[in-house]
């Protein structure tokens, strides 16, 4: 008899998105006139940038020719982007490491996903409170928690609150923990963390010998010279953490796929006798044997991302979202509201007004102004009394939806 | 302290194909004159099909523009690909299924390599012995093993035999099993199964309640018409398979990333307690929360695979690919070997003469016609005295390489 991995049926259904989408349809369905605008989704609208376009129809091309015909890659990628980013990622910023660090994949979800598998299911797992969902299902998955409690949160994660009162950037934990996920910039929180807090982190790794799961996928998004993009400027990181970056919210590789993790060579976990094992050989073999590399015309692609033609059409999409992520800060601190984040990310995290909740507010700017936002709460229980908007919409749109916050009565 | 999950450290080390790679180096050192041919991986080597190629250019032009470009896609792929391959794959031979049994992936050695994960760790694995690696190391990785012996096989694992007295299609195995890989046509043997021999795998997990996963990514092979290209064909099969599809041998697609796996909705699997779950809302659960859907541009070109153009021209290079494994049998048998396989799949497995192991037959094929092949014990010992031949490369590199096979002498 078939059995089935009974750590999927503790998974909560994924209710989030659905009742976002249950409700906007709700409301079209009564306001068939609405125009509505969605600030919900974290996905890019500007198009891919013209050196990217290009370099992808010339590895298209490629393919047409027996003679430049791609097959199978390797599994870690291709040392031609491999390279290329050492060189403009790292280097540039004083971090140097080696080609068989880098692993490039289809998407820092999959990696982020993924990595937990390659360590033990009794390591006790650290997450913010509010969180990416995935970092905490995967953990479910694989056998690491109870039960969800009825705020969400399972039995057997340590959830650290990210509020106000401490910059969104959490504690260290009272209680040992074996692996941290951190995410900066952070979603949903846009929160950035300087030097010193990572700081902080890395050592508390590094005396525990714990690991930290650090999630840059923003890391474009900073424009503080004084908030660090990479994990690794901060000394001894390498012995402490894995980093995950993504070409997705970086160059609008949303539909094609395209990410990397780096894993230090130096990094080690340890059996449960106490002997270091190297985390890159175990990661290696896992990649190897779970993935067959991302697509030849996704890693072109990518490597255009750092030509100076591509370098230069990137930023000026990313500058795009940073000038409607500014916008609206501005506009919604112009009409008293309270917001977080939106200067080194692309999220605006909105404090709602007066006592109402987060779906509360939600129902409100749906109603009242016809946007769309992302109930804070269900990113976790610190979340209540936010709502997350993304700075990811077209320009016209987003001062259509400030100006619609005019409007809004509570 | 970060535990290592302790499973991968049973895993034995990848010996096969870099052994392959370190015999081919030493010889090429020493005979740096020598023109080496290689049969030995299953990599396409025929450019993409020109249909197929103006459908990547269109979708990349599409990503240049703001009103059709492509985001996140829904992570089961679109539906314009889920629903060509149902009518041209499954309805054209006479086999229903929803849109939401199919599950588009960036590849078979991604999707083969983790279904196992939605499944019970006490299951018993049952797999054919030659086998397909993947199938084994990824469930060795979740703890469904014990060490490795020294023929290299698990204890914990049933390895079920296939030689040419059961013509390479395992016979039902007299422990019971829970999960059963079976993959036809077969990699390596070439071994394709019959419409009955399927249905007695199908009764047999029917009978027990046991699950079957079918890999089919050779089908596109298949020359015979009364060979089941899908296990679908047999009926009840949706009550015990997943079935496993890929386009990179039938169009190329090794480079590019695209693949898909069946899951029946009517599938059930069961806890503990005998509760039956439906498989197809946990993999789905799966699906999402790992994976972030396939390349646009690798779903549009497997799209094209199925138009009429995309058909013809796909069609061709299948046939000079089994032009190829035509000649080799043809060859071969008429210098006196012993071959399997090749008339409905890609792959010929070669008796090798007289008494010779599979890695001495190797080493002469190497040094007396510099050709490479893979030895068959590599895959399991029943693939001692084997040697797979692979109809992927170019039509001149295989007859030179079947008159080079001339002058061999053991």
């Amino acid at each position: 008899m078939a059995q089935i991995n009974e750590n999927f049926l503790k998974l909560q259904a994924g209710y989030l998105f659905p009742e976002i989408a249950k409700r906007t349809r709700a409301f079209k369905q009564q306001n068939p006139s609405a125009k509505i605008i969605s600030m919900g989704i974290g996905d890019v609208t500007q198009p891919i940038a013209p050196a990217i376009i290009e370099e992808m129809h010339r590895a298209v091309e490629e393919m047409a020719d027996k003679e430049t015909l791609k097959g199978y890659g390797p599994e870690q990628g291709y040392d031609f982007l491999r390279k290329t980013i050492i060189v403009n990622d790292y280097n540039s910023n004083g971090v140097e490491l080696g080609i068989e660090e880098i692993f490039i994949s289809d998407g820092t979800k999959c990696d982020t996903g993924n990595i937990q598998e390659i360590f033990g299911v009794d390591n006790v797992i650290a997450v913010t409170d509010p969180v990416y969902p995935v970092y905490v299902d995967t953990n479910v998955m694989a056998g690491r928690t109870g039960k969800a409690g009825q705020n969400g949160q399972y039995e057997g994660i340590v959830y650290m609150p990210c509020t106000a009162e401490n910059y969104f950037v959490p504690e260290l934990p009272e209680r040992k923990v074996d692996i941290i996920y951190l995410c900066f910039p952070n979603n949903p929180t846009g929160a950035v963390a300087k030097g010193e807090q990572l700081r902080m982190w890395v050592d508390y790794a590094r005396e525990n010998r714990s690991i930290i799961f650090f999630d840059a996928a923003y890391e474009a998004y900073i424009a503080d010279t004084n908030i660090p993009h990479s994990i690794y400027e901060i000394p001894g990181a390498k012995d402490a953490a894995i980093e995950f970056r993504s070409f997705s919210k970086t160059a609008g590789f949303t539909g094609l796929r395209c990410a990397f993790t780096v894993v230090p060579k130096q990094l080690k976990a340890y059996t449960k006798d106490g002997q270091a094992v190297e985390v890159n050989a175990i990661w290696n073999r896992r990649h190897c044997t779970k993935f067959n590399g991302a697509s030849y015309i996704s890693q072109a692609a990518a490597a255009a991302v750092y030509t100076p033609q591509g370098k230069e059409q990137v930023r000026r999409i990313i500058n795009i979202y940073m000038a409607n992520a500014s916008q609206i800060r501005k506009s919604l601190t112009r009409l008293g509201y309270k917001v977080y984040g939106g200067i080194n990310a692309p999220y605006i995290w909105l404090k709602t007004p007066g006592r109402t909740t987060s779906w509360e507010f939600f129902d409100i700017l749906l109603k009242q102004a016809n946007v769309v936002g992302t109930p804070g709460v269900g990113f976790g229980p610190s979340g209540e009394g936010y709502l997350r908007l993304t700075a990811f919409g077209l320009p016209e749109n987003v001062k259509e939806a400030m100006r619609r916050f005019e409007r809004i009565k509570i």
